[in-house]
């Protein structure tokens, strides 16, 4: 534990000076890895595999094999909590995630049921626990949950969503209602964050994959203000946890965003990583932004583009090199590869 | 055309003081009304809708008669000029536009040809003349085209695309030959818009849809700067017809767009309009900025929500109201008139 507070990662996320740039990527457990799709056929599906801890701890641990990345990530899904709930999850092949028992009235918001991080969703604090005792003892792990605006467009859209409609309407005619369930959704959250730092997490993020969608009213009053309210509660709980928060298209957010008293920021790749480190100062940690698609291509841009990611941060403590966003089953392995070398031999 | 010279839309691009905002709809000629879904019927696809002046110009006509909007925009698609290029388009029932020879390789682009605007493109150019002869004499028309990048993802991807992975594989690695190709649409496009203001357009729009997706750097290697060829070229061959730029996703670039020269910028709903205001100062004017999906609401949210658009934009000139991206199909045109009427009847 000592020893991972020096980590490379855990070093960054508090701003302190490192020998060098700290690498990991979201769903560096995934599809592109081979080892990963055969586990996975071994689980028979997504949902088994993450609800299944010892295949859970198997994925998680592969790419920290094959690559040294500097830190670990929790393999699991942000729509856990509702399936939790009672909402029934499932995925469709190709067509993502899908809930059998969507809310659909302000009544079903007031039904929702909370949850016991321990009980209900105990299988994910038994692969936190697993993957804790099997990782090197030096790289940290990070537990994550989606944030609850993003979690409620599934609930309340069902499914996947273009445009939000259903889950905006409810914002813009049914304010009250949509405050209840993203206060619910925040406080379910921060308990289910607390008991996976309790069972071995060393740090944890926040995805809000779709808060870019919001107009800055609703923005602020709905998918942030829920997020300070996990925040919040975080910082009581466990105040040395390093809190990331990630919203996809949510650049023009970032300094209220670091006004949250979280530890560290994601940044997707729509804005270059040195203006971004400009308008947040020197609050926060910042985790990014390679373009995922960059990823597709040949070695040698993914090593140029590497690089000008790593130049546009500049020198100074507090960057933590990774995607925009998760990467994309189609890369090429070795891709990964020269990444994590070149951001690994990268010198000022 | 001095009539329409003063005409509120007019005015407002040209940042004069109007006694009120104007107001039109991105897709105001779409499947929410029930006269364009007889008009497309009578068609049978909407390739046949927007390839027949006749019926081009009666459903660009249907709101201006139903709802009296303050500006008209030609009904057409921004793929048109691939399509006369010989990439063959088609629509596939809720799927969306695709090519059936997309670009695969540097060669294709290298044998792109280039399009005679009144030849390959000549209905076009007789729907805007029909449209023009039919529209109230006060009321300016919108002339449009898709900027290049936006059209270059259907080119190279084939169809839409969720991460554009092909197409910036393209910028990436084949830097040149995308240079190409940004150069080729912009000409072409630039060709296009001109004739569409010798046919009768008062005004013009680019939309740069997918402008949003691409990292800084990309964006204003290839997407600016193909803009910019565009902005330049129709300085020179009609300067005195505005030209607005709508970037869906590009708040972060609004500042650079401004300084094109353009006329005016298209606002998304991701930016308060007051913010987007202060940053671009009084070199453009703005329009947007509504989410869509606020229309999807009830009557008093739609009107509640357009009137916070505009107290965001403040007093002044400016301002031309407008959704944030095109109206969506599911609305109710009792709503449009709702929002008509809020706008209209708005007084600081």
């Amino acid at each position: 534990m000592a020893d991972r507070q020096q980590s490379l990662f855990m070093r960054a996320l508090r701003r302190e000076p490192t020998e060098r740039t700290p690498i990991w990527m979201m769903r560096q457990a995934g599809r592109y890895l081979p080892e990963y799709r055969a586990t996975r056929a071994k689980a028979g599906s997504f949902l088994k595999l993450a609800g299944n801890p010892e295949l859970a701890c198997e994925v998680t641990l592969q790419p920290i094999e094959r690559y040294g990345f500097d830190a670990s990530i929790l393999f699991s899904d942000i729509l856990i909590i509702p399936h939790a709930m009672g909402l029934g999850l499932g995925f469709e092949p190709g067509e993502g995630p899908y809930f059998e028992r969507p809310l659909k009235t302000p009544s079903d918001i007031r039904a929702l049921p909370g949850i016991d991080p321990n009980g209900d969703t105990g299988y994910v604090m038994e692969a936190v626990r697993l993957i804790r005792a099997n990782l090197p003892a030096g790289t940290p792990l990070i537990g994550f949950a989606g944030s609850p605006w993003t979690v409620a467009t599934y609930m309340i859209e069902g499914r996947s969503s273009k445009d939000f409609a259903t889950a905006k309407t409810l914002l813009l005619s049914e304010p009250e209602a949509a405050h209840q369930l993203m206060n619910h959704l925040a406080d379910a959250t921060a308990d289910y964050l607390v008991a996976q730092v309790e069972a071995g997490a060393d740090a944890l993020m926040i995805f809000d994959s779709w808060g870019g969608a919001l107009s800055p009213r609703l923005y602020r009053e709905f998918s942030l203000a829920s997020q300070q309210r996990i925040v919040d509660r975080l910082k009581s709980a466990c105040p040395d946890t390093p809190l990331i928060l990630f919203g996809k298209g949510c650049g023009q957010h970032l300094e209220i965003l670091a006004d949250t008293g979280c530890a560290g920021l994601g940044v997707d790749w729509t804005m270059d990583m040195g203006e971004a480190r400009r308008r947040v100062g020197h609050r926060v940690a910042l985790q990014g932004n390679l373009d995922p698609a960059v990823m597709l291509a040949s070695p040698d841009v993914v090593a140029r583009e590497a690089r000008r990611v790593l130049e546009s941060y500049g020198e100074g403590p507090g960057h933590i090199f990774n995607l925009g966003h998760g990467i994309t089953p189609g890369v090429d392995p070795d891709n990964v590869r020269v990444l994590v070398e070149t951001v690994k031999g990268y010198t000022a």
